[in-house]
């Protein structure tokens, strides 16, 4: 069957740095802490890693840096091997993971290090706002002064119009992350917020207030894949990859069927769910590409936890908590963790590993077997989502 | 054993776009223009390819535009295929390639595209010097200004003092490559140049002159890729893609254990004539990466077509005309068929598929049977090299 994975393959170290506005560390420096971290939880030394994957949005316009592979195997000491860069936006890191494992999967490898980093405070935000539009259609959207905040703010509009969904339940989302962050040392905001606070922070693009919007932060992760075989003989908690799916959409807000859900995630989840074998309802826990709070909202409809237009209420009944049917971002998500933009995805997939081990701390989600990863690019014109389940 | 493809893998569908200063072509319409050529020529329609990788090295800075796979998945009409881009620097095209067939191999897809693309010429030509100056190391030679043509200008300098290479010498690659350019239509170029005109024309970083450069370019060019037995029902003439090999190397000169050859190309070619199960001396064209002559000069000794040192007198004795032992760069190569940095590595896979068809016109190289593409990322930190059969 075209798409099925042709060996089973298992995450067996995972490191992160913390996130947030990190002065003293550079761009290499993040993804050698995050990778090293990686190794030693994984027991292997770098003379094991077959090949790299690094997830990386734009380094050549916040570091004047392109080619950041060969600086990442360079300034590692891991050369000559293969080392790659894989780029879609926010998504970069999504797809280094899926890459690895494919690389893995395919035979070709055994030992891959996936990894995200991103050096974002290295220039102002206005600069920082005007990059990460590069990630939306720089001829019909940038051009023209949309921002990434405006973009989801036409769809939070939308969603309102459409189902009713009220400001006080778009604020639920990042309420919930901040409360989340709080249980987790590498979050970048550790604290709690209210919804009167989210909906009185300063206006960004009508109805996103700053405490809707994820923040713009520095950081790295790093996980380590090989076969499930091997993986058996390095730990006692491997992590399988039970499915990798990822598809593309019109990277115009204007050329979407919908404005109020992510087509990409409808399509890239039922691939997802199909090649593992499980429907929505069988997740545990899932991390989800919260860069906005209206992005949480349609990401847990789209990947089918409740019905379109039905997330606000589940929102209010608590739904999504870590003691709820589905947590989704114990984390803290993009919006309390942290976002650098080309790491996020392979942070994704700590949290998922960490919770299926059961060493996510105060953060644990009972009794975790299968979570579920969820990687936007742009405003939706690439999703990438990976199922995982506890191999015991 | 480990590298080792799980199935064969053929090329049956090439194309691109002329190459040069195309003022009338945006970025997606050129990777439009070579994806229609190489689906026409591999007599499928685009409802059969399942997936899309994309080489570029710098649009978020050319053109404003980051998160390109997803611009052109949608520019294309291939939404929701999943479409990914890769990067490194000027190796990015080649690396595209290189995850298409680990993508077919790995058995998860049948069908899929690589292409690369650049659109060069949108900035002036100082803020193309600077933007290419991204794929060196940035802490520690572009910030400190050293370009491109200076980082090869010492290598060709260094190879003059250990081997003796002389300006003449230096001067044979370009003007064998226009020679060869003029029996090519597609190529930016097709003008003889002398060697008195290669060392007459204006200095750039010395002892590199202008006519030893490559030119700054826009241009596409794809290719479609499958099983091999699938290819063998869609054409008379697969071609078999027999290695794929990658390799890194330290980003920055100064760190590398030798100034006068690419240790990345030497154990990129080791591993590829490895697990085709050939040598050097069992190349019948090559198309190698000629940004600069020396780097021509260099690749020529480290693929082993000769000893180090001695391609200088190979040259003389015309080698690596297409009627020599070797073919190098009938296609022109990169200084006179032009450099769009991102699609340079796939045109060079399909100067060779051509080429093992016995299509390419003026410029066949008799009886070609083996063909090896090189395409090195920067100064030398990525090589990634490709062997190709022609299987009947």
């Amino acid at each position: 069957m075209p798409g099925r994975l042709k060996r089973d393959v298992a995450v067996v170290g995972v490191g992160m740095t913390r996130f947030g506005e990190l002065w003293d560390m550079s761009f290499d420096e993040l993804f050698i802490e995050a990778g090293l971290e990686a190794l030693e939880d994984a027991g292997l030394s770098g003379d094991e890693i077959e090949a790299i994957y690094v997830g990386n949005m734009s380094a050549g316009r916040f570091i004047d840096q392109e080619h950041v592979a060969s600086l990442i195997a360079d300034r590692s000491g891991m050369t000559p091997v293969p080392c790659t860069r894989v780029e879609a936006a926010c998504a970069s890191g999504g797809l280094a993971f899926r890459h690895a494992v494919l690389a893995v999967a395919s035979g070709l490898f055994d030992v891959v290090i996936a990894g995200g980093v991103e050096k974002m405070t290295d220039v102002t935000t206005e600069e920082a706002t005007s990059i990460l539009a590069t990630a939306s259609d720089q001829e019909w959207e940038a051009f023209h002064g949309v921002t990434f905040p405006a973009l989801y703010a036409m769809m939070a509009r939308r969603h309102m119009h459409e189902y009713g969904t009220d400001r006080e339940e778009l604020a639920l989302p990042p309420v919930k992350n901040h409360r989340n962050a709080t249980k987790n040392p590498k979050a970048q905001f550790r604290f709690e917020i209210t919804v009167e606070q989210v909906i009185e922070s300063p206006p960004i693009a009508d109805p996103l207030r700053l405490l809707d919007c994820s923040p713009v932060s520095d950081g790295a992760a790093a996980v380590v894949v090989c076969p499930l075989d091997m993986a058996k003989e390095l730990t006692d908690t491997p992590v399988v990859v039970k499915a990798s799916a990822q598809a593309s959409d019109a990277i115009a807000l204007h050329d979407r069927e919908t404005l109020t859900g992510l087509p990409a995630t409808v399509e890239a989840s039922r691939k997802a769910y199909k090649a593992a074998g499980i429907g929505p309802e069988d997740v545990d826990v899932a991390e989800v590409h919260d860069c906005f709070s209206i992005a949480e909202i349609m990401a847990v409809e789209d990947l089918g936890f409740v019905e379109k237009g039905e997330a606000g209420e589940a929102y209010r009944e608590g739904m999504f908590e870590i003691d709820g049917e589905v947590a989704v971002n114990p984390s803290g998500g993009l919006k309390a963790k942290g976002h650098p933009v080309g790491a996020s995805g392979v942070a994704q997939v700590v949290e998922i590993v960490e919770q299926l081990r059961g060493e996510a701390g105060k953060r644990q989600v009972d009794g975790a077997e299968i979570g579920l990863t969820h990687n936007v690019g742009g405003s939706g014109g690439t999703v990438v989502v990976h199922v995982f389940e506890r191999a015991d």
